[in-house]
């Protein structure tokens, strides 16, 4: 079997579709937890599975450096590795080189920096990225790019623009042919929009499985971020998967799916789960907030997670007090699951043509 | 239904029984995972269960502390708060006023002491510790006692053992009758076996549904727990539970159950396990050595936990190397089923007759 994506519904903008993997079916629009050291932070893979995630994005910079490639491929994979058996997309490293190393230089090669962990000096070209990734057995592989900060210096956006093409192009080749597998290429052009059809051209002439828009959610405002996603997605491929990379909050994901997005990843739900911040249908809620002590009711109770619907906030808010592992775990679960929950009831919406309404009762309080 | 002891069989020394309680079955000997704060440190409610834990230990000085009796009361009690629905048993905070808080002073009434978190002056006495005990709705509540630390001073440890008893008498009328629940009585007397004979013997004219040893496992050579422990247990009643607490080491439990106990709880199978060292049937092992990187085997294949046959030392070293949560929550997991595990094995060596073949195979490995 293959991999490949098939489109089920249009409703307005949004889209309900399939990714099906030799590793499973991912309905979209989905939500992938972000798992950057081959664990989603604070979770078994038993509690992530019970959260209904279908797939999740594990980081090639931070695994490339730590523990390396060669633990990871000696067990034949990530999947084998961190012992989680759905699909795993993998980013390309891009995006880290950038937020992350220190003294990074680019040149048409690639990129050379040095290890945010140790100092250490490390290159990574477009087929070194390749070639961690398949060593990874990353079932979604993201083409090598330059991501730029966010800036409206639009010459330095067209030339990292067009590096990336190239890379993507290098990337494409690297990858080889492997059915099983899927290799998306990533748009970028910052928030100019011309830049970004013209990205998005040369991308499909290459040719990739899926779409992603990079350089988006890099601090620019949300009214911008949706604008370019509105203006590009227009011309994308219908057939292919759309993955806004690094999003977002629940406000966000709505309003991309309107969008015609198909794919979401974020550290959002895991990095708050630690810090006693949970979402809910009613908007945010700090959990360390002392009115939490008199609140005997769970976080959910609809929400089918043992820490969405068994757990009072009464009981978290002491957890988070004592400062005990449990809250980091309990808040996190329950929050993936939240994410789960939204992206189920929106791919349920847009099946039954009524994302519009569901969009209208819910953007607001989940945008705020 | 009412809480029981029946004895199954002896073996030399070591012997198998139930503690029986409306909550569910206690077979004995049993290992108590400890749950401070009303949560074993990083384990989840689902992640005891899988354990095959039978009962859990909280600590009354603790949560009188944090989150209070109120917020645990108002919902019914332990059960309820941390939604682990077999038996608790409680401490009565008599160690906990000794070992952990500031400026304690001892009177006939009870412990006057500043709280280790914030310096507040409290007060408990057998009534008070009694009443949070039952509160807190604990199945096994035992007397509140004085523990004095370790010492050969043995005027000192007739004082303290002569208060304790007095407290013990106490204890007894404030906990009244309560079918459902069970109240032990902690023998004291330090390392001096005539003072824990007279000790025993007051609590036994008390009379109780079972009897711990304390004031043991707080520094003396492992030689001179063993001798108390077997000179006292002789003049114990065996139709009651016998309970060592604080202990202890995969070595102390074998050696302990020898020597007639049927209860243990201790925090260092949690403890150690998120310091990333695991418990197996070779020994304790440091999984931040090095040599993990290159093992690719799971903790113990035949232990049936996932922590203990999903995950490849590999992975765990990893997951320590970056100060993962998940290396918490699976190298302690790993270590209470590794503990239960033991536990299962003994009680099975009791049954056929075969402890001392069990210990004679086991006690020098697992107490290294």
């Amino acid at each position: 079997m293959s991999s490949k994506f098939s489109l089920i519904n249009e409703d307005n903008g949004a889209r309900l579709g399939q990714i099906i993997t030799p590793r499973g079916i991912i309905d979209t629009p989905t939500f992938m937890p972000v798992g950057t050291a081959a664990t989603v932070k604070a979770l078994s893979v038993d509690q992530i599975n019970q959260t209904n995630s279908q797939i999740i994005l594990c980081n090639t910079y931070h695994l490339y450096l730590r523990p390396g490639t060669e633990r990871i491929e000696r067990v034949g994979g990530l999947h084998n590795f961190m012992n989680f058996k759905k699909p795993i997309l993998t980013d390309s490293g891009g995006f880290q080189v950038m937020s992350l190393s220190k003294n990074t230089k680019i040149t048409e090669d690639g990129a050379t920096f040095n290890s945010h962990i140790d100092g250490k000096k490390i290159f990574i070209s477009p087929e070194i990225s390749i070639e961690i990734q398949k060593k990874l057995n990353s079932d979604i592989v993201m083409v090598f790019d330059e991501c730029p900060e966010y800036t409206k210096d639009k010459k330095r956006i067209k030339e990292s623009m067009d590096l990336s093409t190239r890379w993507a192009k290098r990337s494409k080749t690297a990858f080889g042919s492997n059915p099983n597998k899927m290799l998306f290429g990533i748009v970028q052009g910052g928030i100019f929009n011309d830049l970004r059809k013209e990205s998005l051209n040369y991308l499909e002439e290459i040719g990739f499985d899926g779409y992603a828009l990079g350089g988006l959610a890099v601090g620019e405002p949300q009214i911008e971020m949706f604008d370019t996603v509105e203006q590009i997605s227009s011309f994308m491929d219908k057939n292919k998967p759309r993955y806004l990379m690094g999003t977002g909050t629940p406000g966000d994901l709505l309003g991309a799916v309107k969008r015609g997005i198909d794919m979401f990843d974020c550290v959002l739900p895991t990095r708050t789960g630690r810090n006693g911040l949970a979402f809910t249908w009613n908007g945010k809620i700090n959990l360390r907030n002392a009115k939490y002590q008199s609140d005997d009711t769970p976080l959910d109770p609809d929400v089918n997670c043992p820490a969405s619907n068994l757990y009072s906030k009464n009981y978290l808010n002491h957890l988070i007090n004592c400062n005990e592992i449990l809250a980091s775990t309990l808040v996190t679960w329950h929050n993936v699951a939240f994410f789960q929950n939204l992206m189920a009831k929106i791919r349920n919406a847009i099946k039954i043509n009524k994302f519009e309404e569901f969009y209208n009762q819910h953007y607001e309080t989940l945008n705020s």
